[in-house]
């Protein structure tokens, strides 16, 4: 058996814990969850009733740090869940480091820390012999990581071209089909809890943009960061441009695209029957390969979908664990 | 090194075949190409220049049967590309359990014996530990098998959808777009050499049938044959039929679905927004998964790409291999 431990407890922690605590995947145990109040920790695993909404009525919680349940000593697999934080990666890169320096495999969600400090996580992964699987990064439940790297890995990868934003492409496919404005339509994905509050970093790009850049590293070793990256929102886009696209065939949508000139995100014209041109909340992707030619994957980007990914990466975990014969 | 051997020398068999031999996958040595005319073979690999279009001209042909070729003392990894046959799948069907039962790998992208012979041939390559690869029988180079196996193992496939074959999608994309006959269509697609001259097996639907047992036998665990398919193909489709469609944002789309109410292929209505709707020869499936939901993936179904999923299909068998230290 696994001992696994997942760190952070807000939509995807709960989803996940409770799958893995009534025994989702055979040889995980699931011994600990840790929240921002605290954790709580079971040496014989937790069950589903160990797993309130709220960790802190609970008598077993311990009023301590995430980093103590992170020890080579009771855990062998870290999900990290925190929410992503763009500026530093913190705390969920300060996790992640903790467990790959102990050998302490990892699977994540949280883009902060991929998309920040790549090399040198994957560096401190390789140094120790642990995994870092990162699929439920980007494009929630779609396989576009180990697609490329478990289905393709004899083609050669040569462009990535996506919607990677479902709050965007939920504004723009409203402001195209009901011709309405941007402001209305944002407030209407707001109301829906499709955008947040602050949905600056949707709109803006920046959100698209670290995805692109963790696709490009994890896929195309481009090394790449942030600041890499040109980026352009879609507030300037008008239901009158939208119309005007509509008129000839194509509608507007914020795309993502990493090739041989660079990393960048633009608002571009795409055509209505053009495989890419998906709406409501859909993400679209399409790898050009050398061999292969153009390959499209549609799917949701966010919600359920993404714990479909971390299953998805834990089983791999598993399977990798086994062969090895270290369960 | 891994001894591969190629059988079948069209189309797919020159494209592998060149590549194989100017070293495109590392460990792999080409050894022998068989043709219908007889076989090649050289103990330290084929070059590039012993591998004419035709290889009846060349000195070294033996004129003997490929399966004098398929013997583990000389081959480690068969690739079989002989044609398609519906009746009994061979020569294909004979190649294929002639190697598997020496232990000998397989890679495939024959229909005929995998549609034909799925749970014997996996029981003759459980039995003696050899790999039966087929990703490339079914839309071409779009990873649908190994996407399932090795991408979203641990999610539950419930259902599968799809456009399966290019020639009657390219067929009825030309209808709607163009408002052509079926007639017309068909005989610009075969002027393309989209279509056969004998176009039936496409038109019936019973390609599509075929590829959507082999799916539902590899991913759903299913235990289908060709007969357990009800068949509609699109030869009565009608461009007045078409146009109907195409006035409340639909289009007529040859489907095959294989759901708890079993496996059918028949012209269906299609929006035109879906995922699923896509045109020219283009093939688009769509998984609907427990925990992920809907999953789509959109590619070229046929030549140049199909040599991808060959490739990758081989170099799985290398990584397995060199991972139980065979090579």
């Amino acid at each position: 058996m696994l001992r696994c431990i997942i760190v952070g407890y807000g939509f995807l922690g709960k989803r996940l814990a409770r799958l893995l605590a009534s025994g989702a995947i055979g040889d995980i145990k699931l011994v600990g969850v840790a929240s921002s109040k605290g954790y709580i920790y079971k040496e014989y695993g937790l069950m589903p009733g160990d797993l309130p909404d709220d960790l802190r009525f609970l008598s077993i919680l311990k009023p301590s740090p995430a980093s103590e349940l992170i020890d080579k000593r009771i855990t062998d697999l870290l999900v990290e869940l925190t929410p992503t934080n763009i500026r530093d990666g913190e705390p969920g890169l300060t996790h992640i480091r903790l467990a790959l320096e102990q050998g302490i495999d990892v699977v994540t969600a949280n883009k902060g820390p991929i998309a920040l400090a790549y090399e040198e996580l994957m560096g401190l992964a390789e140094k120790s012999g642990a995994m870092l699987l990162h699929e439920a990064t980007v494009g929630g439940g779609i396989p576009l990581i180990s697609l490329k790297n478990r289905c393709l890995a004899a083609d050669e990868l040569l462009s990535i071209k996506g919607i990677l934003n479902g709050t965007t492409n939920y504004i723009l496919s409203r402001m195209h089909f009901e011709e309405m404005t941007l402001e209305l339509a944002l407030r209407e994905a707001q109301m829906l809890g499709i955008a947040e509050r602050d949905p600056t970093l949707d709109l803006e790009g920046v959100d698209t943009a670290l995805k692109l850049v963790i696709l490009a590293n994890s896929l195309m070793n481009a090394g790449k960061r942030l600041s890499d990256v040109k980026i352009m929102g879609i507030t300037r886009i008008t239901s009158e441009a939208i119309a005007a696209a509509k008129g000839s065939g194509m509608t507007i949508k914020l795309i993502g695209i990493a090739d041989e000139e660079g990393l960048r995100v633009a608002p571009k014209l795409v055509r209505l029957n053009d495989p890419i041109c998906v709406h409501g909340t859909l993400n679209a992707v399409s790898f050009n390969f050398r061999i292969l030619g153009r390959l499209t994957i549609i799917g949701e980007g966010a919600g359920e979908s993404t714990v479909s990914a971390l299953l998805n990466d834990i089983y791999e975990v598993v399977k990798a664990r086994s062969r090895s014969n270290r369960i």
